[in-house]
């Protein structure tokens, strides 16, 4: 058994699970590398919580932890977009690093990010190794809806709804929400009609209707902002959004295919009132109709584990860019991350 | 492009389902067996209500349809146990012809029927073709929870109870189900503590744990009759049940694996009231807790669903017997059953 080394890249909120996750499940922490100047310097065991410390400190220097190191895998929690996190990806790839990312539009960026994907992809094929997307969408939003439709002998018409609490996801996700925005700036800026800043179910819509072998014809979204009556205290902003201004933004994408089956994804990200939990809920409509979902998902959770679970799938993945829905099934880690998968 | 060539073996009421979507999916149904004197000599498409002939006509003989036509597939649709499915096993598979079947042992059959699954294993190996057990079970008891785990960091119990009306799986599975005995009766037979019979909970449960690499420690299933306080008219009986005889049976399986993680799953199988629906509901407890499931599950028209579209994975498949949790993935099939999948 050989454990598989990884290094996190981007120690934020989601890294503390992810951490602990990897240490849990047998990997080995090769390296870690953030910018924060208030946690460089720390044992990744400390700041993971771990009871105990690994020997691996927080770099803010990046080159050089990747040069240092033989990581198998980066997992990199940073941003939401494939523009942000490209020149990170870069690094990893050209060292033959495979990454699995958060990145929320890395779940399908082939039509989004078309330039910088197809870049990523080729640098992959070069260095022989895997970069995908992963988090909450890659099973919920996108591989059982996929298995259930597996259940069906007609559709025509695939829904969902799912919610998240924009206050765990940390600041770059907040601001792609229009958190403490006024509706008019929301208007001019994420919301501007002209302008189209695709959400997340953008994505993971495509994943779903590239699984289902359907060819879209046209695909639109409407991003409706969500404003609160009351003041309510955002966390990851560090400040009170007043009543009236912006909590985030609910994003309804509507694809329509050549093969006749409608694809509807709404996706509501806001800052939650106390009490407030997420909501994952689907429906198809045809032979036979069939509702089904998951009660209040620990989004956070399921986002950290399922970026772990994959890592056995990204290391078995042809090279390139391979997205969730074309990776092996994911499969609960029985046994230690390590070669011996 | 050449159609997957099917045959329908047992032409009962699930049949209609299937013959119909096999048709509506490309598929060329190219024989139809059964020994109802009623149907025998009639044309499939008429049967199945396809409004057109398929040239077809149900016929008495199996060894001669089976011998005049170069299935690929047959579709078994008898029975519940692997003892009374295997001489129509045997048939087939002498002749090289893959089986998928709803009998609900063939689940997974391994334990349950060691010695006529290990015989049925080697005769499909001798021939080059594929054996495997489909149906509700395949997706919503062990697939898609095998799936959601897979959104997990750890588990310490998996929890399922679903429910199936008696009345619209044929008289072979009333009558495993005690349906019409007293409770006296019910004891001494079916829910006999020495000599248990294994229900579908049972062979699901063990897919979980092989599809999930746990090791089974210990399996135990309590089987309760389910009665009746009023009177209630079960169709395929063809007769009222008195109040207090039994209408079903809701057996609790509950398994200990040698990793820690039990598996405990309920299956309630009885004669509906008018209205009352099934029910298929999931929880995990672990890191984090999930709660799931499908809302009145449309059993029967996903059984039949299932088996028609995991036919690709089953020509896929390795030769000899294959349990639904080993297939590959199954999906919606977007284009038609032949041999351009």
């Amino acid at each position: 058994m050989e454990k598989i080394k990884v290094v996190q890249y981007g120690c934020g909120k989601m890294s503390k699970y992810i951490l602990r996750y990897l240490h849990e499940n047998g990997a080995e922490i090769v390296g870690a590398i953030d910018t924060n100047p208030e946690i460089v310097g720390m044992d990744v065991g400390d700041y993971a919580g771990l009871g105990m410390k690994l020997g691996v400190k927080i770099s803010d220097d990046a080159d050089k932890v990747l040069d240092e190191c033989s990581a198998d895998v980066a997992v990199l929690t940073l941003f939401s977009f494939i523009s942000d996190i490209y020149p990170m990806v870069e690094k990893c790839v050209t060292r033959g690093i495979n990454v699995i990312t958060t990145c929320e539009e890395a779940i399908y960026p082939w039509t989004t990010n078309a330039e910088l994907t197809n870049k990523i992809d080729a640098l992959a094929k070069e260095n022989g190794c895997t970069v995908t997307g992963s988090g909450m969408q890659d099973i919920f939003w996108i591989n059982m809806v996929a298995m259930v439709a597996g259940g069906c002998h007609k559709i025509t018409k695939i829904k969902g709804a799912y919610s998240y609490n924009v206050d765990e996801y940390g600041i770059a996700l907040a601001r792609a929400h229009g958190c403490d925005l006024t509706v008019e700036e929301f208007n001019k800026t994420v919301g501007h009609p002209e302008e189209v800043i695709p959400s997340y179910a953008w994505n993971a819509s495509e994943a779903i209707c590239n699984k289902l072998g359907l060819t879209i014809k046209s695909i639109k979204q409407e991003p409706i902002p969500v404003t609160i009556d009351e003041d309510i205290y955002c966390e990851t902003l560090g400040k009170t959004i007043k009543k009236g201004r912006v909590i985030g933004m609910s994003a309804k994408v509507t694809i329509e295919t050549i093969q006749g089956i409608t694809v509807e994804e709404e996706t509501i990200g806001k800052v939650y009132k106390p009490g407030e939990g997420d909501m994952c809920d689907w429906k198809i409509s045809g032979e036979p109709n069939v509702k089904f979902g998951i009660d209040s998902p620990a989004t956070v959770e399921h986002t950290c584990s399922t970026i772990v679970n994959r890592i056995p799938c990204l290391l078995r993945a042809p090279v390139g860019y391979v997205t969730s829905d074309q990776l092996d099934e994911i499969a609960y880690l029985t046994y230690p991350l390590s070669y011996e998968l």
